[in-house]
Parts: structure tokens; sequence; C-alpha cells
């Protein structure tokens, strides 16, 4: 295996991904743990770095970090820089927190924030796949996609990230479907057999009357009651709604471009066939892959 | 006290009132127990209704019932009434349990649906509190607003129930607050300093721009980092954002006639601002006010 020159971490709320990158830009190692931000106290970094990578590597190396280390609550905080936002400068705003052991020249990379007056948005980890987006895609402009537990809407023109909106779509499922009435319709099996009928009414609903969101949710509740749906069908429904609405809410930031959609396969599916209902075409991209990039770009800036 | 000549019941998810109703319409007694639909089995409705009213009534009584008693899980299923519905026969759709003391005659009103495809819907207590307004405003036809847990929006024509919509603003202002990211912005004194800068915020956001609500959510966090905004302010904008935003959706349902708002003093001031700022005018109306008017209109049939 090749030796890692330096090494990549992202820190997120809830585990902490790390990989040895190689002077030839492979990965010389992959190692993760379940000790994200939410999991540990300030003190305890140095020590879960130690236990991550202290014996895969040799000598003094780099390690870039982005995420949630350096969130208030996490490592150091790297305030927030704001829109708008180049790129290109993240290192020259990282933060270099102490502790760590002295092998390891550690630097966290800052999230992004908007201070626009009833546009308050905030974003820690995002802002690095964006660059690793420009890293894969130089000069992309346009709007980016990067779906998830609070979604991100980016537009990036010339380099920067000009403006952003976050939408609680991942995180409104969980609740929801956790907690709400609704968890009534989504009790029983979910054989899959009614899932994609429901995710195709949902998103229909959703990109249709997005203003009409906390309307629609309730219709998963009396589909269920009504007409016999059953868990398979309220659980695709109830998703396909949430991404409709999340589409049709921000449609008028769509352009002629097409999008990249950055996250796991499963959700640039579900948005690439939303975005294709309303005539947007869309590419993937794999959330690690572009984190891995925009760590590397971040380190040779 | 007046002797009850028949007995008004509510029995809703969580508690259950019943009111004594004299032969000159006013109140003999009313009582309640947190014995609703939720708390309790099938079995036990009888009991429960005995230990209630069983000392209070003299001779054989009418017991009219509205609400979660006649739902699947309750008392005796009432099958829904489909819209277009006529209130006026609400009597005439309901059932009779068994088992009750043979002092009681009781009768379970139904609740309405709404079967259209992608428009199911269905309500269980409001429809009688509906006809409740029809006593009380006598002719009255437009669109009337039960804020609550699961809100209800209304049209009523020729004493019929046309068409209606349920927004889920109570429990989404819950489930948010509690399970979400936003309960950190949650935590902390809530002295309503800023409460009404929240509200107001939340309101105006939610009524421009409905059609972004699981985006503007996450402003709800976004303000609290950023700006630091305390819980006081926070709650307010979540709940105007919520109202704000459910109104705003419903938009093109509103006509020139002033809007019934029929539920709590505290959420018919809250939807009655929010009204007033687009133009429309309001009138509250208690909720317990006007399910008693429904029940004895009923029971009049």
């Amino acid at each position: 295996m090749a030796e890692a020159e330096w090494v990549a971490v992202d820190w997120g709320t809830s585990n902490v991904r790390a990989w040895g990158i190689a002077a030839d830009g492979g990965q010389a190692f992959a190692v993760g743990a379940d000790k994200g931000m939410g999991k540990i106290g300030r003190a305890d970094y140095p020590a879960v770095l130690d236990e991550l990578i202290g014996d895969k590597v040799a000598g003094t190396v780099d390690v870039v970090v982005c995420g949630m280390a350096g969130a208030r609550q996490g490592w150091l905080e790297a305030p927030y820089f704001e829109t708008p936002a180049d790129l290109h400068q993240l290192l020259s705003r990282a933060v270099s927190p102490e502790g760590a052991d002295a092998r390891f020249r550690v630097r966290i990379l800052p999230g992004v924030c908007q201070r626009q007056a009833g546009y308050e948005d905030v974003m820690r980890g995002e802002e690095t796949q964006l660059l690793g987006l420009l890293g894969l895609r130089p000069g992309f402009e346009g709007v980016a996609i990067l779906p998830g537990t609070h979604s991100k809407w980016v537009e990036i023109r010339g380099g920067r990230i000009v403006r952003f909106s976050s939408a609680m779509t991942g995180e409104l499922y969980e609740v929801l479907s956790q907690h709400s009435v609704l968890r009534h319709s989504f009790a029983g099996d979910v054989d899959g057999a009614e899932i994609e009928a429901g995710i195709a009414d949902g998103m229909a609903a959703g990109l249709a009357q997005p203003e009409l969101l906390s309307a629609l949710i309730f219709r998963t509740r009396a589909a269920g009651l009504l007409s016999g749906k059953g868990a398979d069908w309220c659980s695709g429904y109830l998703s396909g709604l949430l991404v409709g609405a999340e589409i049709g809410g921000h449609r008028d930031w769509l352009g002629p471009e097409p999008v990249p959609l950055i996250g796991s396969a499963r959700f640039a599916t579900l948005y690439g066939t939303a975005l294709a209902r309303i005539g947007v075409q869309s590419f993937a991209l794999d959330a690690a892959d572009a984190t891995i990039a925009g760590l590397k770009e971040a380190r040779a800036q």
C-alpha cells in the first residue's frame, strides 16, 4: 500500500472519517469511527484522531479537516466565512487547534454563512464538497443541490458561493415518521410493492403545490385511513412529497445548466427523478468523492 | 342548579368533556376527565361515561357524542359522512353503541371525509363545531378555519361542507420544537421579550413564501446561531411561520366574507393577526361554545 503524504478528515455530527492521501493523489487508507461532534467532548479530539490515524502515518503530516469539528461545540471554532464566499480561500480561513500529537499539522476549514436579514443560513462541510465540485468540474457555474438531513441549494458564480438555502427535508421525514400522528401510517411491513407509487404520487403533489406542504403531509394519514394505503405507500408518499416540495419551492433557482446532485445514490435518484419531471437535467456526484476532492483542493491552496 | 334534560359529550383523543343541558338550553353541569380515546379501551367507555354523569342525571336521558369515540379505535365506529356533507343530516348518520347504562340513550355523530383522489382528508369533531357555527350564525356561507394540532380549512355552502383541507400546523410545531435540531434553539428561558418580534418575522416570511416552508423552518436555527436569537424569538418565529405558511398556502380559499376562527383565544389572536396582514377580516368563536351549540343542533335534528 502507498504511504500517506497527508490525511483528509470529514468530521461530522455523528461520524468521523479519515483518508490517507498518497503523493500521487491515491488513497493510502480509509478509516472511520462513530465519534462525531455530537458524541465527544472538546478534549477528546486529539485522542480520537490519534486512535484513527496514529499508527497509519509516518513522520509529520498535514491533516485537513472539514465539518463539525469547526463548530462552536467542536474542537475549535472556525468562524463562518460569509457569502459571497470565495471557495478558493477556504484554507486561508482555517484554524489550527492545540493539543494534537506533534506529528499532525491540523487545520480545520470554516463553514459558510449567509447573514442577510430574513435569509440567515449556515453550512459546515458542504462548502468543502462544493470546492470538490469545482475541482472535479473546473469552471462550474450554476446551482448545486446537496440532498440530506438539511438539504442545501447553492448558487455558485465565479468560484464563489453567492447564495444558498437549507431545507429540512431529511429531518422532517425523520421527525414526522417517528413522532407525529403519521407514525400510525408507517406501522406494518414495508414490503416495497407500493413504495414507488407512493413516491410518484407524493412527488407530483409536492412539485405542483409546495405552498401546501403542511396540508399535503396530512394526506399521508388520510390516504391511509380512507384508501387503505399501507406503510410502503405512505413512506414513499412522504419522501416524494418532501423532495417534491423542496424542489417546487426552489424552482426559480433552477437555470438551464444541469444540476449536480451531491449525496448518496438513493438521494441522487430521488432528486434526479423529481428534477426530470420538471424538465431539469442533473448528474450525481458521490458525497465522499466530493469531500475528498474538496479537501485535496483546499490543501493545495 | 337546573336539572339536565340531556347530555352533550365531546370525546376527544386526550380528554372527554360532558355538559348537562337543561330544558331551557342552559348548562346544568360541566364535567371532564383525561380519558380520551387514546387512553382507554373499547370496553371502558360505558364505565367512563357512568363515572362522569351517572350521579348527575335523573331518569333516562339522551347522550349525544361527537369526536373520537366514533373512530375505528373508539367506542363504535361511526362511518365518515362524505363531502358534500349536509350538516343538517349529522344525527341521521349517528350510531348507537351497546353496553351503556340503560338510562343513557347514546348516539355518536359521524366524522366527515373527502375522498377525491389526491385530496383525501378526514375530520372528527370539527363537523359538530361547524354545525354549531350554523346554529350561532344561521345561513353562514364561506370558509371557516379551525386552528389546532391539525388545523382545518372548511368551505361551507348551503349548509354543506363542500371541501376541506387539514394542515399539520400545531403538530409540526410540537415535533420540530421537541425532536428536531431546532430544539437547541428552544433551550433557555422564554421570558417573552422577543416572542412578539419572532411571531411577526415568522408570519411575514410564511405569508410571503409558503412554498419555502421546509427551508424557512431552518432559518429558526440559523438565526439563533448567527444573530444570537434566543428561545423566545425562535419559538415565536416558528409558530408565526407555520401559521403564516398555512394561511399563505390556502390564500385562494379566502373570499370577501369575514372568516370564523373556531378554537382557543390564543389561536384566534394568532390567526386573526395573520389574516389581517393580508386584508382579511375574521371573528373568534370559542371551540367549546361551538361544540356545545353543534351538539344542541344535532339533537334537535
